[in-house]
């Protein structure tokens, strides 16, 4: 099985969620508009091709279906590739704990864009001083604690006490966190031991540890999900 | 099968998607805080009970399984209530629909709480009205059109040919924005000539119908998710 991945260039954004699962499981993919530049997408968001239209990217095309949404994606990827339990009722956890990871990346983009997604940051950046502020005090350690306790309910290793994209996921929410609030994150890391073993962990699989050195693994940058603004992270 | 469903009195919030498809089937279900209080939640939130914990509501108990997430659980319910197609592309589809859904009221609830989810409306009402702005100007058309491209490539009366929780849905998002936004709405409609459709068919089923006139079914206020405050509906 052939996967073509699509979603846009030149940033990490919601389609490292899938990448991360893809080269996890050394799947054969083709980043479609990393190759063919990203009018490559717009049939399909246009409706114009046959399957069900994706709302925007990341999708994934395999055969003749076209899934879009991230949680989706990887709960149809999941038994596939072997990152997700064999039963059902834990493949479903797998998708909750996904969608709550989703719910923190929607709040995470709201931080840098909280009155406009269609406005520069430098627009809303009062705006987004503020929302930054809930976002350190209340939010984060709202979201971090609730995974944190996952984990130490079911082992302490893996929100699923096996190996599964949840894992990946969080890695990769982990990841964009301490690149957007490092300040933030180095006062709560000392609270979430579980988490930080977690993300140490998914950081030295082999195939993992092979992307992030690979040219495919983008730096986080100022126009991704996670973006480091100081003056997000408190700094004056 | 009777299910237990927990989420918070006072408002139909997101715990509505879930009631309105456990309405539509006809399931026994004990809708949990509005007949012993919102505290019979806590334990669930604090991890104290078996299964999976919810990082918030709603949430439902079947047997021993404990599922949050409105995706989640209408993945789950889909099958059994007969609410979603057999195939398992098809009921990935209707995932892939409803996150889109889910993405639009997590929006809806920010146009209102831009700032901080923590503080009151009253205290974020300037950046609430700039928000509104865009969400009245960008997002509902972009959303709307979408759902309404979906039906008219599937036939136009279902966004998966037959009739599933998508329909549902779609119906109490489009009440939710009716009530929050009704002006714009009246302005939109006359381009959404299927969802309109779709609304008056989902409204008069009879199941459906039967809920909607019963005490079960709250008016919508401003303490839910959906919210009308005119200055948000673009008045002066």
């Amino acid at each position: 099985m052939h996967y073509e991945l699509y979603y846009w260039t030149g940033i990490q954004g919601r389609g490292e969620f899938v990448r991360l699962a893809l080269e996890d499981a050394g799947a054969g993919y083709t980043d479609m508009a990393r190759v063919h530049g990203d009018a490559v997408m717009q049939p399909y968001l246009d409706g114009k091709v046959e399957g069900l239209q994706p709302f925007a990217p990341p999708f994934l095309r395999t055969g003749k279906q076209v899934i879009a949404q991230v949680g989706a994606i990887l709960d149809h990827l999941g038994p596939t590739l072997g990152l997700v339990p064999d039963a059902s009722s834990r493949r479903q956890q797998a998708l909750q704990l996904q969608m709550t990871i989703a719910d923190l990346v929607a709040e995470v983009h709201d931080t840098h864009h909280p009155i406009a997604a269609s406005k520069y940051y430098e627009d809303q950046k009062h705006e987004a001083k503020a929302r930054a502020a809930s976002m350190r005090g209340e939010r984060m350690p709202k979201f971090l604690t609730y995974f944190e306790s996952v984990l130490k309910h079911n082992g302490g290793r893996h929100p699923l006490r096996e190996h599964s994209y949840v894992d990946l996921s969080l890695f990769q929410l982990l990841s964009g966190l301490d690149y957007m609030f490092p300040r933030r994150m180095q006062a709560l890391w000392p609270t979430l031991p579980q988490l930080r073993a977690l993300k140490d962990r998914v950081e030295t699989r082999p195939n993992i540890a092979a992307y992030l050195a690979s040219e495919r693994r983008l730096p986080f940058n100022t126009n991704g999900i996670f973006r480091h603004y100081p003056e997000l992270d408190g700094e004056q």
